[in-house]
């Protein structure tokens, strides 16, 4: 009769060690698992979307002029900054990024997208053309270093208009991390 | 002998009760990875575009009108409704919004998207310039909640152009639910 | 004594049955698991920006041309060919895409983006107006199939314009894969 329950008993011992590597094996994938899912967790969640809102006119006769948006439609993540006009990427990745400018026709605009203060990355520009409005888009999709800085710039000697109505804009949102 | 078997049943007893602990702590874990994964995938996929289509020339001389888009180019999801010309969010989110609206510079033009019938998101607005025609884009990321409803408006005394190749269009999609 | 041994045995065995089974359920679900996040990271990382660049004028006075855009902001993904101008969607999946095409006035432009060679998806289009500047955007959610091919042609008898500073654009990205 011992005979058997030792027999058992080995059987059991043996049944056992199988649990626990199975179990440590299991514990591992679990973990990997988990950490994989807190790297998509981490993603952050950024977009914003500001307009010049009531300014009516800005004119520029001394100088390039830093665009402040300073009416803010979305700002999730807080990367837009309106009260400098700048937009700071929180992480390394590809942004997408369009501004609408419009402005009368009586006179040049240059609205033109900075990153880092010194890299244009796009430009619209509508040259004088009698009576009549001109609205001008422009966007792409960019690689952005965590930090990177973008904002737009209206040039010397051009013009840009708003109201309430969002004519002018600008806006943008993480497309994916890398 | 027997006090021998009586040590190994207590030692194969303690590791099982080991195990089982260990077996509820990973169950719990695997749910909780489960939901998590459930939640990412219960994101909608939603994105649509459509486009005026071979209507020629529209002309609003009794009021505003409801852009009715009735050629659709996308529809995933089934949130923009050809009849009615209207985008409804169906999870709150950030939505990236996007039109573009073409017109013959001999009378104004002005595209209007609204949120819930009475609220302005974006416009754009060429006024008459003589000969020629114009193209106004303007888009944005949008925070909506669910059921929010966006549609285009054209204004009173304006007017807009499209034909089958899509110059006047109106596009969106969920960037990340919220 | 022994029956108590053989008592305890056999409640060993019936919790290591109950683990056994426990553990291949589990092993399962996160099997089940492990392969949903597989194909979640699975997704690839699709984006690309181009400006024609400093090529200055471009005329069509001989039948159309293909816009080849040889200046390349972004290109994650590889899917934009800056030899032929032509971005290959690597999966089936929505993606946004948009260009924006600047040309002076005194000529007409039109620049269109076409799927496959010969099916239209977007156009912009402007008639000359007298002295001055267009800017014209247009940009949509397209489904694409696997390998559908997408390329911007400057119609004949038309003109569009660019820089080192990118006023004439071509731009998209995945927004989800299906």
């Amino acid at each position: 009769m011992e005979v058997n329950l030792q027999a058992e008993l080995k059987d059991l011992q043996d049944s056992m060690a199988g649990l626990q590597a199975q179990n440590q094996a299991m514990m591992e994938r679990l973990e990997a698992t988990e950490n994989e899912l807190k790297v998509h967790k981490a993603t952050p969640k950024v977009a914003f979307a500001a307009s010049l809102g009531g300014n009516g006119m800005l004119k520029t006769t001394n100088g390039n002029v830093d665009l402040i948006y300073r009416e803010v439609l979305t700002n999730v993540g807080g990367a837009y900054n309106a009260e400098t006009g700048e937009f700071s990427a929180p992480v390394r990745g590809v942004y997408y990024i369009r501004f609408t400018a419009n402005g009368p026709t009586n006179y040049p605009l240059s609205a033109v997208l900075y990153k880092n203060n010194n890299k244009i990355q796009l430009i619209v520009h509508e040259q004088p053309s009698g009576e009549g409005s001109d609205t001008a888009s422009n966007g792409a999709a960019l690689l952005l270093e965590k930090d990177d800085k973008l904002k737009m710039v209206l040039w010397h000697n051009t013009q840009i208009w708003d109201n309430s109505n969002h004519h002018s804009t600008f806006s943008g949102f993480l497309v994916f991390p890398m």
